[in-house]
């Protein structure tokens, strides 16, 4: 389904006086306002295909209905979150869940949707129907040189589905790892995926990245062959200039000062690409900036202060990407919700007063350095980031568009109430 | 299948000169090996019927063949399983998995395989195939009464099945909880909960236990309506006099020490029963001892010390149960191997010198109390634990003749490859 | 020293048109404003008479230079704070580094600064010069009943103290706990204990609340016999209405959920009080709202609707206090943000739309349910927190009029760069 | 003080007799008993000039009595360890802490005491009376480039003295880090570190190693500027060939796989050493195999394994050193239990049959994998440990000889109640 340009219209009318009156007030009190709209105008986070249907734990799942029984209806949901928040204008695929019958049929219709491709996603933690080589014990870790040769083939794969889709990176997130001491050879578990990311770089086109995702634990319990940013940073390392870190939000330790970690990373030119998402206890996979906004923020912080230092286009710089899992929410009110969050991070991050900061850190003014960065976090940029969705054509309100147009109803209508996405 | 009895004697035959010469040594250091022979002896773990086939994560699953189809197969396993340690005498059933369709045979082929039937497991956290409600927003705690009420029945029905069984205890782990700030009320929820807990109590034989077990996350990830032992205590309390909290070890936050959660509980009179297992993360649900056995080792040593001072019989004052979930390893191995770090543990903590690490606490001389505890660690139990399993008729060596015997092989060739059993 | 009021006034007449508009703004979208600026306008917490010299780890001490070298000057800067944020009307006193020489004198003096006395702090956690029984070992778990006494008179000379200087509550902290398995028996030093504290509950007035405060690891690094909210509701509950459980935000294990304990505690009509403070490790005693501010909005949202429920005055209904260790900031300046932040959380937990939120939990409709709370935390609250200091007769930027008045410049004038206050 | 031989001698004598039949039957099993005995009497660990008195934590610190006063006793104390257990053959030094008055009396001293001098300590973390510049906000990172010389300054005056003892190494654990976001700029406090370091490396001697040591957290409790491996790794290797990683095992977040860590490090060829303690929550710094001695072997495997992957010296190929602080134990007695600790962890890890553990992770065979390792794990060592330390002239039971001796009593007659030792 699409939702008409005019019912957005019609929305935004009955809220423009509301939000003309918020969006004045805020706005006065930002220097470079017109700049900083044109940055979140810019500013674009790709979806996953996987995340348009509900996720899972593994205690069961609770499905919602109505979800994209194919990768057409995924281009189509996400267009419509597109339309709506004028912000989610890329889809990330994931191989083998999304292989196009007609490469230009497809691209025919992202297009349409406004949407380009961004990272492709291979798989190699789970066994397909008719796989010759199980995964249980790992897959480019594998002690069994066929098991990796199959994995490296199926990554190369992916990128060729990719090259004809108009993508330009792979993500290549590795399951292995062991659950039981004992079980691996720490070193020759590395060499191996070493060995392994090396053939599929070598596949690489020139003009594109590759995004070595690491994961602290699960599904494996005991060690992860990439288990944290030193582990993938060693391979991006190796490998060479196209090789870069993916850090997912939920793929830490305990306590783990993530800003940091992007910090050093862009300081090092190895920060690829981003998975957000947000998580109290482990890879929770929860909306983005429902558990703790404010390291968010902080993390957001980290990346303008970063790329800037670098030269470099916050739009284009680096991979931006949600990877969450919806469990209990609708998976499209879940999305809006996420893309917003993030969206305020980052203008929350543009209202730093960067001089000042720097100031007060050369000062070791630690009381003005918090002030600076808590002064912008408390700041309701709501407004500004609506004005931005506003002048690109979006809604005021995306999700009170989506829900007084009854997309999900009228979804579950059309596919059924027993639709089931592919997806974890 | 069944291992014959001469096949066990066979193998025991071969091993039983080193082992003579290992229990002879390690026997002259203990002053009542008798004593602590029989107590081996008497040590029985149930083990649940979603152990014998391979577990999952949210990820994937790697099944290995030879699963038990139904609950005639499921006692089989666990027969086998004792017939070579003699320690797994009993069997926890989870409903609807393990419905039965006719309860003499079912109780009949249990006590051909030397097996009780100890604590029912009841299930609200899926939703089954053309169930009314849903437990999707959970269901104790549910704001509908509908579905708390479908929940309050399913339990009794549980507890009626248990009852034809000849078991005398029900466990219910409730997945109840959220994923989101703001989704619950958690006064209500807990309100709720107790409420529909006092129902089920209602229902509970005059002489039946009922396990309140609690989790500190997952599949929620946000809160959990029972979430810790602080909570199920509460809820055991108001409860009464049949109500007690069971332990999980992989049920808690990072870094807490359970050991001391088990000397309060059992302190207070309120310490049920155990599932073991361990982990690294969360619940990881690898098997017992693989991670931390010292730590196994001191809960061990809590709850012998704790139970002596109650006078309570080690072997049937509380429910001790396996509650794994085997995904790379055979699970009938992995059980093997679980209640042997079991029978280990329990060992060690009887040789611990209770009167001198009384005096040695009472001096305050730390040096020596872990002296004390770690001596007892540090000796080579494993010959104590052959010789009760080999007085009981088991095997000194559980996993050699399961090996030899080829037991996983005859097993996929008479259930198949691609046999599932229920479970996670 | 004291700030004069005209002063304060000066410094508010050059904010007070931008303050305006922005108060003008935000109070629009507020329907009980009046109502509301009265409940901040009501809301104090108390300062910790050991927060106002600088803080240490282990590993050393920096300290800054004009910290109160008496109880006298303790006062005297706790004034300071509440004369520029009229929100820090109390002080919370600890035996023995706070004895008066003469109640008359501090009580007088302490109403000239508009404070009252709140809580009292035992410390058996330290020994002190010329104590006899060393705490090396414990205090009320010790085995030795000498020790025990002591620790236990140690108390009531502490609520005598209070008695005489107005105050009305008690809050024991015990460090007491283990550092190696073995060490402790848990069951009699929670025994002990809890005798000790039912000693010591037989002192207090009638009018007295006794808070109970527990703490997960730090300075015992194995067990700790008050860890948990658990340990420490048992002890409450076995003590008497009078007893109370305290929460530190800083006491908890990795990723607990806070909000929920609160919740369950003030459910149970058994949360007596908070020690506000930060954290990303351990028990880090960083200022309130640094590192995780939408946390201690979702404690206060908690607050508000549980105090609510039970129809106590948010004001007065509890012990709130400040209990934080400023190791690299000036502790005045860390006081008034850690204030800052308690105050802002506190407004947006009294903004969040209570029966809209109430619906949303009714209906599961989970996504909105994070809108409500979520709308309410990126509200701009500052100007309403400003507004009411301002009516009270405070300052519009507290830290504004600290910095330009050059307050710790004239402390260390005064006292000298080298003066130490008592504390950690 | 010193031990005589003869008590030593006499003390073995009386439990010879049991000590020849425990060995006799733990050493039939091992096949290269003899090189196993040869290696467990070359491995020295050495031992850090401030674990000798009571460390404290910010709460306070109760001193055992006894301490020594002066580098020389400080040797004593070693020297009798040394003689107790002959494998405690080295002395760590901090500076400014341990200064030399004479170098070449010192060295004679330890000459005669059979101690060797192991890697110098710098300390940048605390102030010293008459420091020109503070280290409050850190020292390599610091902003001010004076700070940071006087940092570089310490460290090669280090460098001077160790030269002069004859050490070869230099450990920099720097404390450096912020408590609040916004504190630093990471990017740059990198920079400036690793700008400190190189100058400091400049300084070593050829023959030297520089161990670069991280920290998760503590003393600062927001992030670390060398706080994970990944950092120290960069830093190492942009360092040079002289400089390495070191590892401390409690300076890791939650839940770390510190022997994942240990098997890549050296994989790299990185690993510079060890600073061995236990903890459960933090950098607790308790005694060796006091909280989970699994986790210890585990360790001890992966060095087995990679050092002999690399031909590596076990005995010299890396820096072993205790770094504890007892608050609670005596220092004495804490070291030789921590020593025991190490070396029955390294007599485990001797055990394992490496080849059977290579075929059956070839396999997949994680089962048996699992048994290798507890089998290795689960056999008494202690035996063969004693029986190496009788073979170098120590005793059979070091702790049951310094008890029996009084040693503790004789230091605190000698020395004083009082005397208090530099250190923590």
């Amino acid at each position: 389904m699409q939702i008409e340009k005019y019912k957005i219209a019609d929305n935004n009318d009955k809220q423009i006086a509301a939000h003309k009156r918020a969006f004045g007030f805020v706005s006065e009190g930002v220097s470079n306002v017109e700049e900083m709209l044109q940055k979140l105008k810019d500013f674009q986070v790709a979806i996953p295909s996987w995340a348009l249907g509900t996720g899972g734990t593994r205690f069961g799942r609770f499905s919602g209905g109505g979800e994209p029984r194919n990768l057409e209806e995924k281009i189509e949901d996400i267009g419509l979150l597109h339309a709506l928040n004028q912000s989610s204008g890329a889809i990330s695929l994931h191989i083998p869940w999304d292989i196009p019958e007609n490469y230009a049929n497809i691209k025919a219709l992202a297009a349409q949707n406004g949407l380009r491709f961004d990272a492709m996603n291979s798989n190699t933690f789970q066994d397909q129907p008719g796989q010759e080589h199980s995964y249980k014990f790992g897959s480019l870790q594998h002690v069994d040189k066929a098991v990796r040769q199959q994995a490296i083939d199926h990554n190369i794969e992916v990128i060729r589905h990719g090259i004809e889709l108009g993508s330009d990176s792979l993500t290549v997130w590795l399951a292995d790892g062991s659950s039981f001491p004992g079980q691996l050879n720490f070193r020759k578990a590395h060499q191996h995926t070493l060995e392994g990311l090396q053939e599929i770089y070598k596949a690489l086109p020139d003009n594109w990245k590759m995004f070595v995702e690491y994961k602290a634990f699960e599904p494996n319990f005991y060690s992860m062959t990439v288990g944290d940013w030193g582990q993938s940073f060693l391979y991006a390392n190796k490998l060479g200039d196209k090789a870069y870190t993916l850090v997912d939000l939920g793929h830490h330790l305990p306590n783990a000062n993530i800003e940091q970690i992007v910090a050093l990373l862009l300081g090092e030119g190895k920060l690829g690409g981003f998975h957000f998402n947000d998580s109290k206890y482990g890879d929770d996979d929860l909306t983005v900036g429902s558990i703790n906004p404010y390291q968010l923020f902080l993390i957001f912080n980290e990346l303008v202060e970063g790329m800037d230092a670098r030269g470099m286009n916050h739009a284009t710089g680096l991979g931006w990407m949600i990877d969450a899992s919806h469990n209990i929410k609708d998976p499209l009110e879940d999305l809006l919700q996420s893309v917003e969050a993030i969206k305020i991070a980052y203008a929350q991050a543009l209202l730093v007063d960067t001089k000042a900061l720097q100031q007060a850190q050369a000062d070791n003014d630690i009381v003005k350095a918090q002030e600076i960065l808590q002064g912008a976090y408390r700041t309701d940029v709501r407004p500004l980031v609506a004005e931005a969705r506003l002048r690109s054509g979006g809604a005021l309100n995306p999700l009170s568009v989506y829900r007084s147009e009854k997309v999900r109803e009228q979804l579950i209508k059309s596919r059924g109430q027993k639709a089931v996405s592919t997806g974890l």
